[in-house]
């Protein structure tokens, strides 16, 4: 590991577009969910769909996620696929309010589109509004 | 994509405990740093090494990380490995606060373990403690 480590050129970061971010974020099912939760931070993987300006996610009735929606809270929404071998890939953020979708077509809609991987009630449908999205590349080329 | 949904049974999550956590973050290089820069959450995908009891990083000079080090700010670091396809894997979380090691040998020593992956000065060496270790496995087993 430790020879590799060495023999592999650190890679150069290359800022990418809101466009480009959001399509990378559409191509992958999962990210990580980064917010507050009785004042200190926490990060959840967890499956998601992008639909225009956000990125959809589901959540369980006890998930303190789904509590500070009502008070509007800012979270983060962070997707990347590196390699560590070549140490090439990518990395998105995207960053606003986190919104409890509550009316029932557009909720049955996304219980339709969008399954949970894990066995709990993942029963409340999440918004998280595309209003900060940075990203870059991690490049091995000259 | 969506039948493959509909097919793969949701997966249940089973708590892991810390000794096991720490060495699950042990085996893997990387994983994501969440802390608040300027008020708002963010998410940074790094390299580490669990050294004992604390996750070992590296930073640029320009980090909002390094400067809140100063304050003793608590930050999670999470690292995963779950596949799309069977819904498996596994998910661990280190909350504590990120101090920086300043004393040359052992920064030294660190500088000399953990080779930056980005060719961006990452001089900076943070030490988060992990006061609170939680994970859990996804297994699809009955």
């Amino acid at each position: 590991m430790k020879s590799e480590s060495r023999v592999i050129s650190a890679a150069r970061m290359i800022e990418l577009g809101r466009e480009e971010c959001l399509a990378l974020l559409a191509g992958v099912p999962m990210g990580r969910i980064g917010f507050t939760q009785r004042a200190l931070p926490v990060i959840r993987p967890v499956n998601h769909l992008v639909d225009g300006d956000g990125v959809v996610i589901r959540t369980h009735g006890g998930s303190a996620l789904l509590h500070n929606t009502s008070v509007g809270q800012v979270v983060v929404y962070e997707a990347d696929q590196i390699d560590p071998r070549t140490r090439t890939g990518w990395s998105v953020m995207v960053t606003g309010p986190a919104t409890r979708i509550t009316a029932p077509a557009e909720a049955a809609r996304y219980r339709h589109l969008l399954i949970p991987w894990i066995d709990r009630d993942m029963d409340h449908i999440i918004r998280i509004s595309a209003e900060l999205v940075t990203g870059y590349r991690l490049d091995q080329g000259r």
